[in-house]
């Protein structure tokens, strides 16, 4: 019988003293299986992690919420960060890795001419609309996606507090954000060119348009291309927020699939390989009114992000790791719809290739997906529903984790032949939905 | 003849690419020698920074910005972080090392019960904006110092595009700041309290007011805690940044110095000696609103954060490093006085100890600052007007120092009694004063 006790109690305490818990909402425990989530990590390597019990799991879920793409501890990667630390991580010059990083970006994007970097995707996403304000001298911004928690994007729930629900963010509350912000901020929905089309009409002083390339669903014929076309015509700045898309189905931007070039594009997740950097990178025209503003930061300055970024970058040029975690998340799909079709399970599979997601659908889902969760865990599997995957996932795992979600939902079809049966299986309360204050 | 070339060509290279050429204004090379600062490291050690051509200097400046209080490559801290790497620096669980820095940090001040951490200082001050707007429901702000890069704070710029130039930012244009951000944030003058109360007469819904507990001068007697008394009456949020000050002469913030205490507090630069993490801790009424709102962010769940952060307070406490940077500073400000009283050159000193700053009282400030600068290039320093201690800076250091500095304010003396012969010495453009655009 595994323990995982210590996580939990540390958890207990954390709530006590951080509120939310974590820093993360997608690391809540609650999100995955309340009562019995490791909740902390004593050890990663490759694509395995370890509780403070030194229980050993494998990793199918988040992969550090799409960070490690390469896998934890990447051994080229990390004998490059020690490096940086052994020559000193700070100082009062400047790290020489920056400007090469920037010009390796530049080198993949050739519509790009200049980067600036940052440390969380949340920052980069607040420079980016910083530089495309500046750019235009106008405020308003269309967006579509998840795009961080700074005021310019929480603002769009002033209005109308779902207006971020199909968003990412069921649940939340502006509060904390000045009033003031109202009517900046408007989203619309992916492939509704229509919905993009009515902003634009009703707002003639947009400054930004900024999107998701690509999440859930495939982008409809000439979709992408309307809303470039859009912006183009309307001197409005288009923003690609690539930060959790980025690296996974090209070396880069996954725009450069579909042909379509912003102005504007966010790196984020990926990039370090489990290391904090972001990245901002642009058109020259548009980049260079960030000088005409003030974005500066003292702990940009550091030198493991940039260090990883370069030699992350490296690492997935050699061995080309776009095709191989796109190919593994086309085989987690593939499995999942025929051990779904056998099992006469109903679900719906969505997200890019590398970063799969499946819902069965059922008014138990949140129950069922509590019940898969507990039961990977008891197997040696950290699994619930949506699998980024790295490079590290040997088809020998996936064979045992789909060997394992067979009976998982040959018992799930059962449950579905009598509603109340998965609540005797339950040992966790259900896990949660999205955003919720935690007691 | 020392070589600089390396470091100016690869800024040239950057200003093509990197729009302001640096990621923190304060590092920009335009601020220290324009055309012969050595700008890039190649390794930093202790007290030491090697740039691109091998060249070594002694760091009698900003030692960081202030973020290394304990020297470059810190063995104990980078031991630890090193550990930190080896067992995974990031992975789809949390790490433990944020909940035990939560921990230290209440338990070096008693008044506050919650923690959030960051990346970033401009972070961990829209953090604290954010909670106290969310905990008071208003959304105004009264700010006395610097608070970094973001919305909230640059938006004092839109009234009048003077506003923070008495807090670090002159010549700031306040482009791609929201415009209906005017009139939400209110600048005052430290030890000015008549400016406090006449912005809080004037706007009854302020969230909070944020400031700098010292950095120029010392607070005038009463000035902190009728500052205090303001914000308890009108149930306004008081929030410290002592991204800055914080670790300087206490072991935690300066506030504990002074026996005033905020609601909330921020620390960034020196706890984690060069890593990034930065912190708001808080009382929990105030805190717990957090939960009412969205702040999340992936990399602030990595681990190299707080593992540096936790090793750097155990080595502060150790060595009980504030005592050392502030006697240093004391020995610094004392024998500046000396060779400007010897030299007969006019100078004001001010600054907090471990930040000692000086300027000469003349026209020609600029350019003697640019001479410093040159002068002490040459003689094997990095420093200008400005000195963070560390714990690295031995007296044989600061003796060699002085004398260098003695030599150069005799030349200034005979500089000051020909207006034009300090052009003559240049071998640089002058040094820029702040904030501007680059070509």
């Amino acid at each position: 019988m595994k323990k995982t006790n210590t996580g939990q109690n540390l958890y207990n305490k954390a709530k006590k003293i951080i509120p939310g818990g974590t820093h993360l909402l997608s690391k809540r425990p609650e999100l995955f299986l309340p009562d019995l989530w490791p909740s902390y990590y004593s050890k990663a390597n490759g694509c395995h992690i370890w509780d403070l019990d030194n229980n050993k799991f494998t990793d199918l879920s988040h992969m550090g919420v799409g960070t490690n793409s390469l896998g934890y501890c990447n051994e080229f990667i990390d004998k490059e960060v020690n490096l940086a630390i052994k020559s000193g991580n700070m100082s009062t010059l400047n790290s020489p890795q920056e400007v090469r990083l920037a010009e390796k970006l530049i080198e993949l994007h050739d519509w790009a001419d200049m980067v600036r970097f940052a440390r969380t995707g949340g920052e980069a996403n607040s420079i980016s609309i910083r530089i495309a304000r500046a750019s235009t001298g106008r405020d308003k911004v269309a967006i579509c996606g998840y795009h961080g928690w700074h005021d310019w994007y929480l603002s769009a729930n002033l209005s109308k507090s779902e207006n971020l629900g199909g968003h990412l963010l069921p649940g939340l509350d502006p509060s904390g954000i000045p009033k003031s912000l109202v009517n900046t901020v408007f989203p619309f929905n992916y492939n509704r060119i229509d919905e993009l089309k009515k902003i634009i009409k009703e707002n003639t002083d947009l400054a930004a348009v900024k999107m998701e390339v690509v999440r859930s669903v495939e982008p409809d014929e000439g979709f992408l291309e309307e809303v470039r076309r859009l912006c183009t015509k309307n001197n409005i700045v288009l923003i690609f927020d690539e930060c959790t898309s980025g690296f996974r189905e090209t070396f880069g931007g996954v725009h450069k699939k579909y042909n379509v070039y912003p102005d504007l594009c966010m790196f984020g997740k990926a990039l370090g390989n489990g290391y904090a950097i972001t990245a901002v990178i642009g058109k020259r025209e548009v980049m260079e009114s960030a000088q005409k503003t003030f974005i500066s930061s003292t702990f940009w300055t550091e030198r493991i992000g940039p260090t990883a970024g370069l030699a992350t970058l490296n690492e997935m040029d050699k061995i080309k790791s776009w095709e191989i975690i796109t190919s593994k998340g086309k085989i987690i799909k593939e499995n999942w719809k025929k051990i779904a079709l056998k099992n006469k399970i109903n679900i719906e599979i969505t997200g890019m290739d590398a970063l799969a997601t499946f819902v069965i659908k059922s008014h138990n889902w949140l129950k069922y997906k509590t019940y898969i969760t507990q039961c990977m865990l008891e197997k040696g599997f950290l699994a619930a529903n949506v699998i980024y995957t790295s490079t590290k996932h040997s088809q020998k795992i996936l064979d045992k984790y789909f060997e394992c979600l067979d009976e998982i939902f040959k018992k799930i079809k059962d449950f579905e032949n009598d509603l109340d049966l998965v609540d005797n299986h339950l040992k966790s309360s259900v896990c949660h939905a999205g955003f919720k204050r935690l007691n």
